[in-house]
């Protein structure tokens, strides 16, 4: 047996850092700018426990510049510095992370310090883009100045150099493939995308400000060219609630998103250290009806610095159409998406997320119902579809999940029960819960139904069927029905017995004669006596059929033949009405027969059934009549 | 001046390989069971060459096993094997690549072998998911096998092994955070994702089959336990068009959708090898009207290894909407997407794409017209995108891009031209073609259009706004006007003087009188002397307002504020029909009233304007007229 040790050739694996690295080359910018970052924060650090004596902190930031003549950029920082010693302890040992040094080497003291660096690659990183990598660097120690170059080969020069000032300065000669990086519009899209709010002052280039000196007649217009800063290194998930006011979180909102006009509706701070670290800011945007709203709008960030916007796994799914940020160190983040869904840490963070939604949603409930009220059409998709995908949530959603009315009164489900129980629980003991979908398309059904005095909802978000299914399974001896599923009578079945004004021959005969005319493939004639005031001929739609074929439609399980099965639907005469004892008295077949068919065609406007050439001919013969 | 190498510390570079390789865990087992069709199309070559003597390549496969028990996870290939100096020189140096020397090695005669590997890092991505690895490996050569052991740490164990069969078998022990790789489940997803059309055999578990043997009385139903052989080593995109039918081609779009119950409208098969290499081939799914069609369906491979299933960038945007495959190894994967859309090669590849599709749709409008027609609704939305964002491919479609009419006749825009410029040349010599958007909704103008002997297109796509706007600014002398944006008489302005039966004293009056009793906010009242037999009131909607209210809805450039802007419609009052005598006559104001309402009415059902009460109020009138 022979035993030996894995090699690992610099020649074989240099090539293999430029190429292969990292699955995108534009990380290399987020990379170095961690890197000056973490130099300036660990002097930071060692000015605030006195390691670092006759130095001054100061107010440094990390400059950015192109120089598009010599194909060069530089990433200049005024941080910690290294010696020459620490470079080649550094920076000639691939892989070797000086920031897990320091953070072993502080520890404690140095927890909170917000460095970032981990592995020790990030640097090579340099070397997807440039052909040749310089390094200038003055420590904040009593050292000289050092420069280190090195052409992408595995082969290096350190020399002295004569920089005065502290810190590093990192030179890359951009290689011909990546000359975008070159291109001012590139790397301000870069710098915005992933050092937006990282801790430390980024500056790229400089900006013309106009400032008023002196005053009144003396008053004069000056230019000013000032350093244009990218990054706002105190973004507000990082303040403490407290210290924020509304318009913080709104002006931080615009900041996330400067392309989003509308405001949001509020707000969720999140922050937590126990037992895994969390801060962040969730928006509830305004989603209306749109299901198919663009997700991945949450920025997943650590220690401030930008990592992704695909936040599935983390986040439980129906927030996914939430905005805003959320900043972890402890989310692993290279594991593949279904291990990240059974890792504890992540599920914790996930319920932890829902619970803080949920009960700030209770909260905004109890203590202003009326602007929640307001809000509800906007959040009511978010609600509803975590009311279906989360249990938990569904049991918290209960209290404060609103049922709006068509005259605009919202319930709870309890409020709704209390309202209604009287009017409408039919003769089995069965309480019936009347919507509609649309108030215009639906009106002549929901005006029917306030007239009997019952409530009627405006369910018309996209997954309210699944809802419904739903609710009628959680909750006992309810059932829901819209408003156009059946007459006025069957909808909520009551102990009343309905006189006829017809007699059984009567409808017999009458029953033939609609036969005759009605198209039986279309509609189902139903003969029902009903209030001698309520429409002759009503055509109404069977809530399961519809149901299903609508829940088929969003989606769901199981009903994927539904949504091919045909539309159904029935028509009601009403055999008490006037009209109707006209079509059975008239003596000409042809006068009957143009009576039913105005009739229905009436009845077929009401439910949106009567279009095209069918409509024409209706609205031409409408004119005849007029005149 | 010191100068020196770079160095790569093994115990440093060691867990970052663990942690950081790939972005993605699961990916261990495509770079596994590429090395193992590697070492299969290795042992092929040589064979084929005459450089390995005596041995017979057969029909070799490659075995994936689990063994929960013991949590280990089997890849066994038959491939050309390794020495125990080969395993010293192969896997104990990182990122050595054995497939690189062997290609260098074999130079032409390799060239089309197949052979994916390419870094030399794939082995160690399997301690991302294992503590401890082991290879178990007999080489063709006629020396022992050996037997190579790492726990993870750069220490590694090497020994002589009593394995007789050929190949190399891989053994990982799964790791806590892994054990996902050890269910079946989990491993057939992975498969199916990544080796579905690898070139070797790969065989996962087993499977019952039954076969009859003996015949008549004799015969016996029998269980015969068959390979599971989970790929597809030919797919048909590697075969030559010649050799393959349509039923070959359906066939294989269901092998790679599976879940996909409609077969595609017609295939593409793409084959080229200079200036870059690219086989797939790609199909027109039935597409419909809808743009938000879930794009990013084509799958991505290289020599057969799926890469992934995002093409932005590598296929022309409008194309996305195909399904399909596309297999190059001249793709570079592993840099920025805007590079990748800068780079030469993508850059030929996207037009040859471009051009290939341009090229077949139009061979399939010249070989069978009548089909093409057929299909024209289900692939209108490609073209049309693409003649909008690709002026090449406009030019080309313009030669078989169809404009269906309303009574399902198509004509190319040369046929149309041809057909309508007699009859529909307005007096300034401009052509303008009328349209519908909505056959039902739109049924009345339609009418009115035809019966002058005018062709109406049926344009229903989202994006016709775009297009129209597009043909008009690059073909001359022609305009759009859809059927309900003006008057029969005006939507094509003729040298026809209008007589009106209505003195110029009675329409004044006639014009007070519908002014006091029509919303001026809702509808401009114009009179027009129209022939007596058209409607006596028309409700139209400018064409100009409601196309750019439409084109921002779908999208495009510097409209964004015209989606706000409010609908406006005119209210056509024809003065020679005898019902707008009448209003005019009739002495009581109430039943004039009564008169102007109806008609307004019976217009806005026809402009699909009625809804809500005021339908509910129309449909209960009319029941009382018909009494």
């Amino acid at each position: 047996m022979t035993t030996g040790n894995i090699n690992v050739a610099v020649e074989n694996i240099f090539p293999l850092i430029k190429k292969f690295l990292y699955s995108d080359h534009e990380i290399f910018l987020r990379e170095l700018i961690s890197n000056a970052t973490d130099a300036t924060l660990k002097l930071k650090h060692l000015t605030n426990i006195g390691e670092a004596p006759g130095v001054e902190y100061g107010n440094p930031q990390i400059e950015v510049k192109i120089d598009p003549e010599t194909q060069k950029l530089h990433i200049i920082d005024q941080g910690i510095g290294m010696t020459a010693e620490e470079v080649q302890k550094y920076i000639n040992e691939v892989a070797f992370s000086g920031a897990e040094e320091f953070l072993e080497k502080y520890k404690d003291s140095a927890k909170d310090s917000g460095i970032i660096g981990h592995f020790g690659l990030g640097f090579y990183s340099a070397f997807m883009v440039a052909d040749k990598v310089e390094i200038i660097s003055k420590s904040f120690k009593d050292e000289p100045a050092c420069h280190w170059t090195c052409d992408g080969s595995p082969k290096y020069t350190l020399e002295a150099s004569d920089k005065t000032e502290r810190g590093t300065e990192i030179i890359l000669h951009i290689n011909e493939d990546s000359k975008e990086f070159l291109e001012e519009g590139r790397i301000s899209e870069l710098l915005t995308k992933y050092n937006k709010f990282m801790p430390v002052s980024i500056k790229f280039g400089t900006r013309e400000e106009s400032k008023t000196t002196g005053e009144g007649e003396d008053a004069k217009e000056e230019k000013l060219t000032v350093d244009n800063i990218i990054n706002n290194p105190n973004p507000a998930w990082t303040k403490l609630p407290a210290d924020l006011k509304e318009e913080d979180y709104n002006s931080f909102y615009r900041e996330l998103y400067p392309m989003q006009f509308e405001e949001p509706l509020f707000h969720i701070h999140l922050n937590v250290d126990y037992p895994f670290n969390l801060t962040g800011i969730l928006y509830f945007p305004k989603l209306g009806n749109d299901l198919n709203i663009q997700k991945d709008r949450i920025q997943l960030y650590q220690n401030q610095v930008f990592v992704t916007d695909n936040v599935e796994g983390i986040v439980p799914e129906f927030l996914t159409m939430l905005k805003g940020v959320i900043d972890s160190p402890d989310i692993p983040l290279n594991v593949s998406r279904s291990y990240l869904q059974a890792d504890g840490n992540v599920k914790k963070i996930s319920s932890y997320i829902t619970r803080k939604v949920a009960d700030k949603l209770k909260s905004l409930f109890n203590e202003n119902r009326e602007d929640f009220q307001n809000k509800w059409n906007d959040i009511k998709v978010v609600i509803e579809y975590g009311m279906l995908s989360e249990d938990k949530f569904f049991e918290k959603a209960d209290k404060f999940a609103l049922y709006p009315t068509v005259d605009g009164s919202y319930y709870t489900f309890e409020e709704l029960q209390e309202k209604i129980k009287d009017a409408q629980t039919d003769k089995d003991g069965k309480m019936v819960i009347l919507y509609a979908s649309d108030k215009d398309a639906q009106h002549t059904y929901i005006n029917q139904a306030k007239e009997r005095g019952y409530e009627v909802l405006l369910l018309d978000s996209p997954i309210v069927g699944h809802l419904i299914q739903k609710l009628e399974t959680s909750k006992e001896n309810i059932s829901f029905s819209r408003v156009d599923s059946d007459s006025i009578d069957n909808l909520i079945k009551k102990d009343e017995e309905k006189i006829s004004k017809l007699s059984e021959q009567e409808q017999e005969t009458l029953k033939t004669t609609l036969d005759e005319v009605i198209p039986k493939e279309k509609f189902t004639v139903q003969l029902e006596a009903l209030d001698s005031n309520a429409s002759p001929f009503t055509i109404t739609q069977p809530e399961f059929m519809r149901r299903m074929k609508e829940m088929s439609a969003t989606g769901g399980g199981g009903m994927f033949a539904m949504g091919n099965m045909p539309e159904i639907y029935n028509l009601i005469v009403n055999t008490n009405h006037e009209l109707v004892g006209q079509i059975l008295n008239t003596k000409t077949q042809a006068k009957k027969e143009r009576l039913i068919k105005q009739s229905l065609d009436l009845a077929r406007l009401s439910q949106g059934l009567l279009k095209g050439e069918e409509l024409t001919d209706f609205v031409t013969r409408s004119y005849q009549m007029i005149k």
